[in-house]
């Protein structure tokens, strides 16, 4: 007996063609499990968000990015820190899907991850990320915590995951993830 | 004897035309004690930060942010909050202007106050901002803290602050910024 | 058909005898909903977090309350906020009742209330105390987030919860941990 | 000429005769640069925070505590991380310490250091501990953070701190601190 297909929608926190964290995002795409599909969002279109814009109707690529919301059983943020908290661009992007009426992250269940080239990793921003999501009702997953350290070690120059048990954790998180999602639904 | 002059780069986390954030921004340009003179920046045009596109040269906008952040004596963040955080504009602002080589916030007195309809407030984008300063090593005076709640009742319909008791707060904060800045000099 | 019973623990982060936060927890344990038994924790005799006390064997108060953890099928926090954060006697609490080998809070539901004389409530507390929570793998519901301000007039003398919306908003708080509860199992 | 001398309140979050942090703290005092002295708070025997309590007189060692936050230049926290925040014990001593009429804290320059066997140290219990000085009115400096990870090998079997970058990170942390709490006066 199988469990039911879930569907993620995964969204970087980096716009760099190079980013670890985009890099990372594909390497949970490639390792997950069996009955999870993972899609990847594109935030880089998004524009600032100002209400007066919004007033004038969604812009494409936030409409977009609320039908991925919508459709998805699941979030998965990965994650860069800036400056001790969360990327503007990520932040940007979730104010704008976040508008009423409808607040399509919802009661969702989420997952958080970030690579950087430090030994602190992401820590910063994920706790900040954790605080929006409160306000968002996302149910995040507590453990495990995947923080990426020492990022530039465990890529290659191609930006694939190596780092065989930095592997083995995010699949574990995505695992652990599939859980949740399977026991919130 | 008068105190020297200083200069003050005020910051609006909104790009709203009738936010209540850059109404709180433009009473506090009004309020400024004497030997203050606080500068509006202007954040609307500033692209989302994607260190590729940094690699080509900053953009306009941020080079004009940057040398009015260099030219400052002290910086006035006024910020909504969204989604208990910093706005994404506001931050992506910060991550495009903090980026190296010079780090353009280094070592400035700096405050935050901050407008919103409900009761509590921006106090949670203001912590977040808090932490934030850190990694900038932005001096952030401890008080008076400025969280304009109810603010639909404290601006007329030209978004002018026009609730005295509020008027009276933003300029002893005013007083203090100033004070914390010439302490530092 | 009637939801299976579930048991609260009930943990309020204030000793003093007419505590808002006390009085709110009994009043949630007055307006528990059918099928819920809410108790009332003891903080009171937890001596001052120490390794080397714990190298002697758990004292008879941690004991209790680790017990108490162990036989709940949910955790609701009462707390007031000082300076900022969570009382330093709840923490200690917490510090001592996670102590390995076995962490009692893990993976059980909780909520979090407070009540303050002030505007802003227990929110900087609360905020801290769900960060706390990630580490504890307790699942903590966002919603609704109850934050009792102007407490003064909310209760009476004798510490009876008397504001009807108030008390509306508690239990609709426990009808949500009762189904939050219910769907982790 | 010489700077005037300064004094500096140290203050572990842990109570463990062994303890890295306590440990971390008399390598600080060791390390002292001229000028400055510090003496080391004991907040061991301040008994759990209780308003009624208080209501009798300040208990002796809150009433030792206080003064010497009085008499003190400036503060020196060094604290583990327990829970992903700070430690109960630390935080009732600072709740006990802060209570009206007089706030001693108020007003003086701040410094926190920590150390942890782990990763990532006692970051996020450093960020709390921020937030919590906001409301103290401490002047926290910004920059060096001191973060000491993987303390079970940078401290002898006698508690020693014995490798040698950390001495000289915490040695210029000090240094720091020392022209912070000199700009302040």
């Amino acid at each position: 007996m199988t469990s039911p297909a879930i569907r993620i929608l995964g969204i970087s926190g980096s716009l760099r063609s190079g980013s670890f964290n985009t890099s990372a995002l594909r390497a949970a795409i490639e390792l997950a499990p069996e009955g999870v599909t993972i899609i990847e969002a594109d935030i880089s279109e998004i524009p600032l968000y100002n209400e007066d814009l919004k007033a004038k109707g969604w812009p494409p690529s936030v409409e977009l990015f609320r039908q991925q919301i919508r459709e998805a059983d699941a979030i998965l943020f990965v994650t860069p820190e800036y400056n001790y908290s969360v990327p503007g661009v990520l932040k940007n992007a979730i104010d704008w899907a976040s508008r009423p009426p409808e607040q399509p992250f919802a009661g969702k269940p989420a997952a958080i991850m970030g690579a950087s080239p430090g030994v602190i990793g992401t820590a910063r921003a994920q706790y900040h990320l954790r605080q929006i999501a409160v306000f968002l009702d996302l149910k995040v997953l507590n453990k495990p915590e995947v923080m990426i350290g020492g990022a530039a070690d465990r890529f290659d120059s191609a930006g694939k995951l190596t780092h065989e048990p930095t592997r083995d954790f995010v699949k574990s998180m995505l695992v652990a993830l599939q859980d949740w999602t399977l026991k919130l639904k």
